[in-house]
């Protein structure tokens, strides 16, 4: 019933993630009926990404293009304040943002972009190891957190890297499983108590 | 910690509706991530929303520009098929969608755009009641279908609307409230239920 035009961007809009054919017609509608030039504005900032975003060249977070052939790096990356010993390996920049807000790493990261995953056939040769040893061998870094998530795939890339970096002279760390700050016990799943108990602490 | 241009991207992706900071987040991400030439189309449908998207002049709902200066009418106005003695009066384009996935309509559509609503400011004069009474005026339409939610804004509405058509020769009717199909009883709620006791027929 909708114009073919919409109908294109009805099947654009829902090829980003959790956004279904219904959820992607209600942008589009509300687009069409709230007008005020945001359509054209989100258009503009859209074609700014693929010229003016990149990978950051030594940590694979994003950073943005300043002039054209200069090397980009991320915010981060250009951060002096930052302690250059510490480098915190994470799967998306999604979890180097949320690791940022709790504003508990005072160091440095590096984007995997994926993880280990036999189910989905990504295997180590995937993951951008040169790019990791390229990064080591800068030399400044002495302590290694890894931060993947604490899923099947996530613990495989945490193997693969602790193996992969044990003939550097580093400390490499995981962060620590259990259950969540505000958690209820009744309400945890068994490996997440399992893991609580396991990483239990002196007090 | 975002460059200042994904920042812009993440606030105007926010302005969709049900789309918190935290998904307009993911959206701009996975862009960047997926890359393929995915932001740079959406950009180009959503520039072209805006030059060849129009509400059809006639019933309000979405038509497409097809020559610079002709009126444009959206497939259902333009359709021969359909009844042209009915008229379906909806709040939003989607509830005409809506209407149309269940197939029971075979007339025409009017779109209001908004429903009466006293607590958010919306009056009679912010309604297109001018624009329907020239609908009606081209004289064919002998019987009408008020369609708008069966909620108190939606209630009142269809109130306003049966006044307002009072002094025609139309047959008016409102869709029906009740139990929805596969719902169960114990958990409708009480107006629900008063309705479709009231509402109900003999079999």
């Amino acid at each position: 019933m909708l114009p073919e035009r919409l109908n294109r961007l009805v099947s654009l809009f829902s090829r980003l993630p959790g956004v279904g054919e219904k959820t992607a017609q209600r942008f589009v509608l509300h687009l069409l009926a709230q007008g005020q030039g945001l359509p054209e504005r989100l258009a503009e900032e859209l074609i700014a990404l693929a010229t003016h975003i990149r990978p950051c060249e030594r940590c694979g977070s994003v950073g943005e293009v300043t002039e054209p052939d200069a090397p980009v790096w991320c915010s981060i990356c250009l951060d002096q304040k930052r302690d250059p010993r510490l480098l915190c390996i994470v799967a998306r920049v999604q979890d180097l943002l949320a690791i940022e807000r709790s504003g508990a790493m005072r160091g440095r990261y590096f984007v995997l972009g994926k993880l280990l995953s036999p189910l989905e056939g990504v295997g180590a040769e995937d993951l951008p190891l040169e790019s990791l040893q390229r990064r080591l061998d800068e030399g400044e870094i002495s302590e290694i957190v890894v931060a993947t998530p604490p899923s099947v795939d996530g613990e495989a890339t945490a193997l693969l890297l602790s193996r992969e970096l044990a003939e550097r002279n580093l400390r490499i760390s995981r962060i620590a499983s259990g259950v969540p700050h505000g958690g209820d016990l009744e309400f945890a799943d068994q490996i997440t108590l399992g893991r609580a108990i396991e990483g239990r602490k002196p007090i």
